[in-house]
């Protein structure tokens, strides 16, 4: 059974491909799809498309709207989310990805530093199962083909 | 119409009790309702009710678990949601009780100084309104009265 | 047994007045909501709340938030939806409503002259009734409770 | 990840096969559809299939019963609803169909002329992203893909 | 707990009364509601309302898209739907209402002679329950407030 | 694009295998499902599979279960219904699973007899389109490719 | 804020009256409801109301029929659902009602005493708090109000 | 048509086996999934990939957690779910499974010896048939493509 996987979180570094190389190398069906990854682009994207804002809110506000649009096409053709919250940031986007797909019923993975513990635990509390690496969240993906 | 209001958002001032009194100066017919704002409270329900728990993290599920049901309950009887951010913590309860409340379907204002655009650019994209101040928040309430 | 009906559609003349003077002298248990109906305080109730806009499209998107949170609110609120068309202006508004409200199962009836027919005959071949007058859509109401 | 796009809007031009023809060239994975572009056949299909109507009030309102069937069934398969609006012609229908979508949390590109800035401005602040052109549109599409 | 339930089925005798009067009888803090049960303003009440039809059929479906309406409406604000089948008349209405009263999640009591098991088999077993008189559905519903 | 149609309707002629054989002529990408067809089999299945019930209403009930079981399964997989009424039998299988169809947002087209427009007045109205013939239920379905 | 709380469970003590007992000295604004405590009569009741059946299997199913209905209506108007597991007998009951709850979003608490950890695990896990005992339940849903 | 089947049920025996042999003798085109069959992987995945926990409810914690992710992912790819009660153990996940399936309308056949029938009652009242045979749940799935 194939399922798609959307992979929600930070954009600073590269571990969507950790976790795509690693499902290849236990021949996952999965496929995996997520934000914008270029920062640049993702940050950009509205003026890049719709031209020159005001300033700097209209100009977040309209990459926002197609930032959201393309995650809400995504996450609903997923089956389960992954969702990523390290160290830095605000992560606020993390957040919201994955109470939207709580509510939505989409089963959910939380992976956070357990220096996040109490910062995150009620999204925590709400999501299926909370793990702290990579590595065990596609642990916990292969666990479904078992 | 009465109408009832869940006010997300963090529990270290009396943002709550400003927000009701003006409403009540404006006449509106509007009840409040929210988390638990007393902090300690909040962080030991679980153990107060539960009992001991082996360590910070199975302290910290058990509380969340009991406040995640709070907040459940009151956000299903609601009709709108207020959910305020601040420039200090984390507040990953309030992006997760925004994004749950927009999933829902559930109308809803964000309050956020504009050091905060950045960073709640998609979150606000989603909501219904954004504002900076409380006092604006609830003129948006007041229109609905209008 | 109450109703709330939401009256969606024009607000340039007195129509709502109407319906709800017709609802009373028939002692229907009926409450009427509906939208902002001065044009200007809902055209400008987002520069006048959030404050000054860069320019025109900016000043019509933060009136519409608050409008839209506005509308979002009462026809959930909603048992039935009236939806006014006239011959006057392009009327997107109401066409939105109406459309909404049909697909979240409101019951709703629509209200346009005959000159409107083929324009509108998508959305009336959607709608629960179509009917000319005002007073008949009185009459439609009026019939849930012989 | 293929993705099937509703066209909603005007059919007396040929802005789908445009949109179609830039798609190819960026060889993106999209199934177009959209409702029947030739004008007299979609006046007509009523009265063609389920012969003469009474009056054009009754022709119309067959001919709106098989469109509506066919916009259901197309839109329910859709994961994505582009819908134009142009500077003539009342467009309820393309009203009427936007809002469904967006009711129905279906992800929506408005796509419309900036003189139509004010009467759209509800509609475009619902919809996820609103553009002027329809490369915009496909540029909007082509993102979800980057 | 006060309920309100939905009495579908024939409009040609008073067995709606009858399980008012035993309601009352009972002190069972029941709402009856249901269609029109004056037999000609139900036909009518299309040409009644909006005027004239051209023929049988056109009368037939603007008195139908009334009665939809209410009944659309007072289902919705239901709790539990009673359903009477009866030996005499198409009765598709009466299915009708059945079913999607069922679909909708409605609970739903079916009330019908012995002679009709085999046509209505299907119904019945997606009913909750089906009883043979209309004493029977109404211990039923006495049974909730034991 | 290709689409799943269930025929809902009574199985005593071979009008499923005449809308199959319509569409294959006109290389339309449909897959029909529907009821079981052979009416004895259709009676007995609940013995035949679960062993033999005491008495004719058990029998029935049995049998019951296992069709509707089917049907559920058929008619969430399908994209479009057709509902077939003749002039002989109760059919309130055909009224539940019409009602059933539309309740669950499955874009439904009724065949009937204009000898039926009376007491199927209701729901024909609720219906997308209701025609005369299977030939025109199949024009319609033939509608969505052109 | 007054709320509605389903006690599903056993049947074989008093639990529900010391529940209601201890919200009142509370002075908690909580309105209980929940199955037929009289186990005779819960076990009866389809004879009871429908007749005699003509084996205990058909016996037990007309029961169940009217206390499925029963406990649909009752929990559909509840806020949240108090589920109480004990040593002895299956309770399946409890086990359906618990997942009906929580697959419909209603906010559920468990009561279970320690020894039934490992069979109730995953159960446990989708409520949204797990508690030992009923006083620990109350002072939950004391907790609300705080 | 292609259907995926959920096999809820106890894991101390080869049923799946069985009934997938089954299903390839008369060549159904079925895909059955379902939870972890080897106990000890079943108990232990929370160790297994999270690590040690405290004591044996954290243990049953972290595991039930991932159990119930993979249940959720591929109960909502099903289209039908078998559920089968055996004569031992306390079984609260089937009764969950099945009481999950049935309130999110897929459709749902229970097995059970008829020593159960009694404590299974209302469950298998609410499902849709009950069989007491895996041959027999067969049978019915086979019934679907007659």
């Amino acid at each position: 059974m194939h399922l798609t996987v959307y992979l929600a979180g930070q954009i600073h570094d590269d571990w969507r491909d950790e976790i795509k190389r690693k499902a290849e190398e236990k021949k996952l069906p999965l496929t995996f799809v997520g934000p914008q990854t270029n920062h640049d682009r993702s940050d950009n994207v509205g003026e890049d498309i719709i031209g020159k804002q005001p300033d700097a809110y209209y100009k977040d506000d309209a990459a926002s709207s197609i930032n959201n649009l393309r995650t809400q096409i995504l996450m609903q053709k997923s089956d389960v989310v992954v969702a990523l919250f390290g160290e830095k940031y605000k992560q606020w986007n993390t957040a919201m990805d994955a109470s939207a797909a709580i509510t939505m019923n989409k089963p959910t993975i939380i992976v956070r530093p357990t220096s996040l513990i109490h910062p995150l635990k009620e999204l925590s509390n709400k999501a299926n199962v909370t793990v702290e690496t990579i590595e065990q969240a596609l642990e916990v993906l292969a666990y479904i083909y078992e």
